[in-house]
């Protein structure tokens, strides 16, 4: 736990790789941001998996089919270094988050996949882990969805509480 | 785009028809409102394509099979009409909307249907349209659901930041 | 209709039965808040029916298969007494409650299965009845999820406005 470490040193500190912006598929277009600020609020946008360069990852499919518990783990938590990525992007640094409120998890479930939170625990725990139990507490739901853009095994969204730049 | 045409004034240019409130199918109570206001929040409960009337609309199904995707457009362009009837007729006027902030969109799917995100386009490019790209930018999530109600094939929910009346 | 009532004594009255917390099934490990607060904001992470010593209820599987529409509607319920059971441990007393905002119900669904509204009444009636029409109102979606973790038929995640304590 990094105690009161900056969430930007701790990133270093855990040689984290925050990766490029989604590079979408060719004749998709998303008319809308990634995070919407207003005042102390930041929303952010379903997220998903990527790779450093910003192409989506190869981890893709049915969690409980394709894809094993362990994948969507780390599914979920290369979902959140995206998050951290647009966020460090907007803000300019992750220690303008005071505090983490909402984590909406969705699985993308083959029938029958019903341990949905420990898949999205690959997300939680990455964020404990950066920004400590206080800043990075949150409320979650981790669901199982039909099916998700692109085939993505993980999409996340949730809202934070950021101070003033 | 509008630049900095008022929003009411701008549903009048484009002739856009705001829907009549859900006519509810018989036996059917929701014990709840459409919009939820409180200070300079307005939560949007889950909207669904209607006629100009307020019935259901006749696109229903599950987008991937009986509903194609421009109709999956079409039907989320008309939720989108439905959610700016609701909050026209809670708020007095459209111009009292100051940002949009989260949208999530659910569409019904068929199994292997995962162009999620070009089916709620229908409704976020309604909005950047009426309220211009500083305004009516937003978060969005758009994913694939098992069942929606009445067998709609799409449903968004919202929040938007409002001024004092 | 309590009208002034106490949302506490309310309960009282009418004896309702707040569970103890979620008794976890074995090695599951959930790393969050049931609530989040921050300032006037109490956001709630999704809860579940439980049975009074916080085990996972015995209703147990998909609304339209093996559980009937009046299950998922009592499992609704259920979930409403797990959620308020949370609250009243956080804030010390639901009285704080200051209005509901935002109720997100998702049913674990079989196929075909699109009476969620009825379902989610469980829930919302439960609310309108403990803190009245006014604090209790609420913006909502009552959605079919693929799978919910555990097997529930029901979960509902929120956020709610409160006053400092």
């Amino acid at each position: 736990r990094r105690g009161d470490m900056s969430p930007d040193k701790r990133i270093e500190e855990l040689k984290l790789v925050l990766p490029e912006p989604l590079k979408l598929p060719p004749n998709v277009n998303l008319p809308f941001s990634w995070i919407r600020v207003r005042g102390n609020r930041a929303f952010v946008s379903g997220h998903i998996a990527l790779n450093a360069d910003g192409s989506i990852s190869e981890i893709v499919g049915k969690v409980g089919a394709e894809v094993s518990i362990e994948h969507g783990y780390q599914a979920a938590r290369l979902t959140g270094l995206a998050m951290l990525s647009s966020l460090k992007r907007e803000l300019g640094s992750l220690d303008r988050i005071t505090a983490w409120l909402r984590v909406f998890g969705m699985i993308n479930v083959a029938p029958g996949f019903v341990q949905t939170p420990q898949v999205i625990n690959g997300f939680s725990d990455l964020i404990i882990d950066v920004f400590g139990e206080d800043c990075g507490d949150h409320c979650r739901s981790a669901v199982g969805l039909a099916e998700l853009p692109f085939g993505t095994p993980v999409e996340i969204e949730a809202e934070v509480e950021i101070s003033g730049n």
